[in-house]
């Protein structure tokens, strides 16, 4: 799959950017490890020239994992010099900031990868054997009742019903962050520049699901024939479904007639009470036509999640910290849950720059402007991301066809 | 060119959409003129059955022209009967003027087509011989003097500036059409669903450019090596312009050390003063960033539209009607000039769903909707559109990557 | 299919040989017809500049069929004068006959091109509706009784059975022609480069089927699994039974629960004992093995040919003057039946050159010499081959998974 | 490269021959020390199963190369008891032998891979250091004087000219082996069922080049512009070149104005009196041609070895025990040299069956016979053979575009 790097790239590809946007520019006479690593680690930043083409990143049997590490150690230390030496020079600690929030998007990814790796050798290899299992009984899920297509679910959901919605109110709102009041250049605080500049935009009256669409909800639509159905489809997710042959999310297979989805733990029997993983965005839409209802635009989920959530939440959602990988069935209870952590959120907006965006000067202006276009945002976090890296603000994007990711459904009406 | 379609199979499919939709549906006992034909001349209504795969359809044979020409007037007979027995039924007759715009729409995809098949074949024949060419001196566009990138350009342009700016206060407003109330079974009046429902977005200020980029500006940025720069290109973009080894608009050739531009009226050098068309809307895109500048927003577009335009203005822009096939040099004069005909002009708004927007019911439904994803809306018109099918919120939408449409660029800021 | 050429393409291009080889060599002062006529209608020869890519060809609506009629009109009336300027110049003379051998070669590949322009097009459109049918009851074919896998079948094949074996002695024996001793200038002795020099090469003791394998007994193999089991195939015929989808030869389909095979004359009932036809040489390999036997070389077929035919077998075998354009069943009798007409006949050698070739100097050289690589040799002509354009030493080839040739199967052992 | 597969691939594969076709059919009650093992490691074997996809061999991080050991030791272990416990059992002692000479033909693929990997990798790793560099000065290659094209080099060539043609009559010769006569389970004395059986071909007289060509002649054929000339190339050829872009033979490279050549060794300056290695059989006849010359059938070859050469040849070649991995100049003197290791030598016989060739019953008849379509014979071995493996009579095959094989070029007339 071109999107996914071997491991070792990761592990050098962020010594890389340390190494190319702070050692290089900022310690005078600095000599790079390696005169072809540049060539090697560059992901994207053509403003700093050639670099080794994505889809072969995986022929590379040199330089060794241990030729890597040896990398990673002295960048590393040179970095804790620099870091004694600029201390006080803002420009230089945004820098470090934003390599660090860098270094936990490619932790993410790290995982992403691996698991597509293990998922797609036919050995099925467990990449983690002691991980916690979340319980197969979710009692509050066992009558799944997701409203049916044409049905006025009511917004308050009856007590028996496992799928509520919450109502918000409409009106002229204010989203993303002012970039110019964050101090960018401490590790708390940061927020990329796609997060702003705030603005405001009109919203109608909302109501978004009060919990993730689950894996045996999501059963339902592929039982009832969603995968042979174009009428659910946009046009381009219905042309994957053909191509791919898609009839399930990624990582679902059947064995001696049960569903089994592959996890870092290795190869697990469903479980119908989960959240919904690995979908793409055209999945996650065509679910939500299916069912009468639509995916949220990123600016209710800011919303509501500005409305909703505590500092508490950003500690209790099932993030990397609680070492599952996996997402978890929503607890008990009402309101709004799960809004952070278990799986991104696949919205129905677009990727764009909010309205007087601009990317920074320079090299670092690539990390995120020159990718907005066929993009979906999502929202939220998973159970891959860390928990210190998330905002209510935060915008996470993939083309819709992306499933590797750990993506999965919150409907909205 | 997968997009293009023989001019054959438009005059078919056209027929067809009244045959299956009107005819089929509406005339008990209706046999179909051939019953091979749905299967030939079905474009993508996947709810009507299989059909012959679109880059095959280059390859057909047969039916002949005469045979089209023949299904065409079976057709058009039957219609003809139909309308007056249907007379007064508000469903048939929404349907026959659905069935009106939809071939108004393929008359410029006829447009587009033929000069795509013109264009790549080697002797580069003429389609028209007759066409009037605008006339070559423009003197109002004598001294191109865009804004350079970085310099604050005035928004109230200088006299003997040639591109000014219109500025447009913000604020919360309304765009898109109410269909609900538009008499949607005439054809006056008519609207897409895709341009309803009719709802409040927030706007910041934000001015337009007074006139279209011309070649000569377009020239300046070739010159200035803007297809050699990453720096200017979303990613996609410059993957598109490294694969296809794009570096000129659509149609444009060198010959003896000039620029000639391919036409419908052949080959003609290329005029500085005229619109740029047949650019991508990821040039669209890279031009405005090199230029300091930025592509409108639909909404922006629309609001200046709903402000600035009567309806002298539908009647004088260059469209079909006039009969040039080919946008012209901006009027003299101030004040926001070209908005309508000449080019359909790039946004950067992705093609999504107005909140609330719901398809029709049937295959109909599959018009508009299903086409929601990685396309970015287009507004104006063109010189190949008719001017009876257009309106202030009218929104087309292609690719980022098509070219062949004639599409062309106003900047905003 | 990139291997088919419109119509008129064959047309211009064969006309344009004469035109480039003999108009523009040989006659002061010519002028081309048009000076792009070259680009668009040279096929293949690297000498003679750029060209058209060939899977363009197909989408060239200028010039039309009646432009290139008036092409072939100006080159026919200054050929006419050429050859009564040139009267006795041997060079031009030979060039004459080639440029005839030449336009017979593009009259079958036309045969071949409109045959799958035709049976591609779902509609299944007739070419010629006054086709005679040869006759489905073929009383000598009545019981086919192929030798199964790994029976010895008696070289002379018992009465009852259909299919029998002649015998032949091996030796050293020659092959080919000696091309310095033919009258090339004329018509008749004419022969291609590739045809020669004569030379000897040595034969084991063979036995060649007396006549070819029917639709009958090629159904026995599809419905025995052949297109199933990969241990009759070549690895690379095996891939391309995967890949293509393949279950049949090119042609035939099922409908009703019959099987149906497209010709010239329309689709028509599959008779079992005409020849197989439209299987590529990977099929024609993959049933000898699975019938025990194997294919002949080129150069058994040849030796059987020089012993066996007589001039009355040209004028009786079912070339294009029988205008059938498809192939007949076996006559009855006893002897070596259908070696010319019906199909060309694969054989098992690859298509390289005699000991002692060398291809003519200049462009003409280009003619045979520069395929000789990953193509299987074919003997004997088809139903859409002239009489006059056959001999017992004329090698066609085509690569081995072609199949919209006339080709089909005679065994060896 | 899709024909590149990683080393431990080849280090299980072996091990799975082992484990498959002697423990799996000879050693009742055998288990497979995997399960999913045969699936992984099966090369081409449609006869045993599903079999993991060729492109897909690089992507499995699991197996590890640890695993991979263990697995090799444990067939090892049993395989050890097994040739103890069948002593005197033909059949399982002829299959051990087969396995041996699989096991080599590995050594050398190996070889060729981890060139290919390491070539491939932008810090062009070296995976030998202390491989010995053959002399740069051969001071009898000093003058280069190949024939020129057209010009008539005599087949006894002068003193000064360092490139002779050693001259053989032709007539009836027998070739290949009598596979029926040979100890078949013996080690010493196998041969694979290609190599026969032993038959007459007649032979005219020929001549054959007393050395390889010289990476110093190679670079002539360059330099007056060989790979831009479409007449020295095969149609295939030509179409190559231009789609991959072909310059020099593969792992050559231009440094600051020099040529370097990529060896097992690292990058070395090129040396003129190496042999010319890595080119494709189509640049080996293209050169060919160029000089006027052709390449050697594969009956030419081995008529000229089995008269040429002795026991003490097969010590002396520059086989893979020599260690040098890489060819070396060749050695002063007159006669044919260079016949054994150095490069294999690109024969223009398409490989096909000897006449009555048949291939092994079962699973093992896949290792030779279907691969006998669109490939060349390539003779005499190459520094990475053993020279254990060959003999004159060995038949190597490759498509003629192959090149990351050691291959090179001898003439012949």
């Amino acid at each position: 799959m071109a999107d996914v790097s071997p491991p070792k790239w990761h592990l050098a590809h962020v010594s890389w950017f340390f190494e190319t946007f702070l050692l290089g520019k900022h310690w005078p006479g600095y000599r790079p490890f390696h005169p072809d690593y540049n060539y090697c680690f560059n992901s994207y930043y053509e403003a700093l020239g050639d670099r080794h083409p994505r889809p072969q990143r995986g022929l590379l049997s040199r330089p060794t994992v241990r030729d890597i590490y040896a990398y990673r150690q002295a960048v590393d230390e040179a970095m804790a010099q620099l870091i004694v030496q600029e201390q006080g020079n803002a420009a230089v600690e945004a820098l470090v900031v934003l390599g660090l929030h860098h270094e936990q998007q490619h932790q993410e990814l790290l995982l992403m990868d691996i698991k597509h790796i293990l998922a797609t050798n036919p050995l099925r290899p467990v990449y983690r054997a002691d991980l916690a299992v979340p319980d197969l009984a979710a009692p509050d899920l066992a009558a799944p009742d997701l409203a049916a297509p044409g049905s006025a679910a009511p917004s308050a959901a009856p007590a028996h019903s496992s799928l509520g919605y919450q109502s918000f109110s409409g009106g002229l709102v204010e989203i993303g962050l002012d970039l110019g009041a964050l101090p960018l250049d401490q590790f708390e605080g940061f927020a990329f520049d796609n997060e702003g500049p705030r603005h405001r935009v009109y919203l109608e009256d909302f109501s978004l699901a009060d919990r993730l669409v689950t894996n045996g909800e999501y059963l339902e639509f592929i039982e009832a024939g969603g995968y042979r159905q174009p009428q659910h489809w946009l046009a381009e997710g219905w042309a994957k479904v053909q191509q791919q042959g898609w009839s399930a999310p990624l990582y679902w297979e059947q064995r001696q007639g049960s569903w089994w989805v592959m996890t870092l733990g290795g190869l697990r029997v469903m479980n119908p009470a989960e959240p919904v993983c690995h979908v793409s965005g055209y999945e996650a839409d065509a679910f939500a036509r299916w069912a009468g209802q639509r995916l949220p635009t990123e600016a209710e989920w800011e919303r509501a999640a500005s409305i909703s959530l505590g500092p508490a939440d950003f500690q209790q959602g099932n993030f990397v910290e609680q070492d599952l990988l996996h997402p978890r069935p929503a607890p008990g209870g009402t309101g709004l849950r799960q809004l952070l952590g278990d799986v991104w959120e696949w919205t129905q907006s677009s990727y764009g720059p909010y309205p007087g965006y601009r990317p920074a000067a320079g090299a670092i202006g690539e990390y995120n402007g020159k990718f907005m276009c066929n993009q979906l945002v999502l929202r939220g976090g998973s159970c891959a991301t860390a928990h210190s890296h998330i905002r209510s603000s935060y915008r996470n994007f993939f083309p819709p066809e992306a499933r590797w990711l750990f993506g999965g459904i919150r409907l909205a009406r």
